[in-house]
């Protein structure tokens, strides 16, 4: 038997992405959103309320950075998603983040985050909250890189969100290889 | 330093969404994709190139569900995404998944896979790939559900899709509680 919950936003995992700005007077903002992912092989896509401080930031910068929030900085981000940058216009320096430009886009990386994908904006539409960009580029801090120089999943340790209980989780271990378990049927 | 990795659709977590759908002989498909999300409040959105099967069957349908592949059926949900149903017409039957008919949409939902979330067809465009669902209703089964009638993660297992090393990753613990952690930053 199932049960139904009504029309609810809700899959798991939903990814925690750190979405990064710069306002009209060049100060980096970062929000927080569940409500996103990869949308073709060279697209993001996120939604993003016209209200968010962010909004209006899209067609300054004409570009956005992508963070994937990390276990070893999740209050940080957590702020990031509770306080609004029309608030407090330097979120990032009041919970003890750092802005570095982007080398590829005019949008700011956050220093503590070590993985990001840097977008230019593709689309930005108020009222739909639809924001796409075109994946430039993704860039990883050394420290999250294995021996032969890839992302190590487990030393940037993501997090994910869950819809149903409103709280964070780690990425688990490997539990198959994709493209290879499903032929041994 | 960053290493720079050009641009790729990366980003951690990415979901495995097992799609369903029905074809113009009323026979269940089932196909696997990693690229997509929640949309919006009510809406989810999902990339799905124009050869596959499903694709031909949103039309049809007007409908299509979206399964949390899991843990428990990971060699068949992988089996869903590397056999098109263009070569072998009836994949759920081949791999040992059963379909039933969904209690809201005209779609089928995969019996052993216990979370889904049923969708109306918005809009599928074959040359941006992107299939777009109204989220009418989400269904679990009562296995997964905790003491007070919600979706346990820790029973669901979903799993999550490594886009570099192409594994699949099971979903870790909780680390936190969102819109709580930062607030006492």
């Amino acid at each position: 038997m199932r049960k139904d919950f009504g029309a609810r936003p809700w899959l798991y995992p939903q990814p925690v992405l750190v979405i990064g700005t710069y306002d009209a007077a060049g100060r980096p903002n970062a929000m927080c959103a569940a409500w996103g992912g990869i949308s073709d092989d060279t697209e993001l896509s996120v939604c993003v309320a016209a209200e968010h401080k962010s909004a209006a930031n899209f067609a300054v910068c004409g570009a956005f950075t992508v963070s994937m929030a990390t276990e070893r900085y999740l209050a940080e981000c957590d702020y990031l998603g509770v306080v609004s940058g029309n608030d407090e216009p330097d979120k990032l320096a009041a919970c003890g983040l750092h802005a570095v430009k982007a080398p590829h886009v005019n949008a700011p990386l956050i220093s503590e985050l070590p993985m990001a994908v840097e977008c230019r904006l593709v689309s930005y539409d108020p009222d739909s909250c639809r924001l796409v960009g075109e994946i430039v580029n993704v860039c990883a801090d050394e420290s999250i890189l294995d021996e032969k120089g890839e992302i190590d999943p487990d030393r940037l340790r993501p997090v994910s969100f869950d819809p149903v209980h409103s709280t964070y989780r780690a990425l688990g271990g490997v539990v198959a290889d994709a493209f290879i378990a499903g032929t041994k049927i």
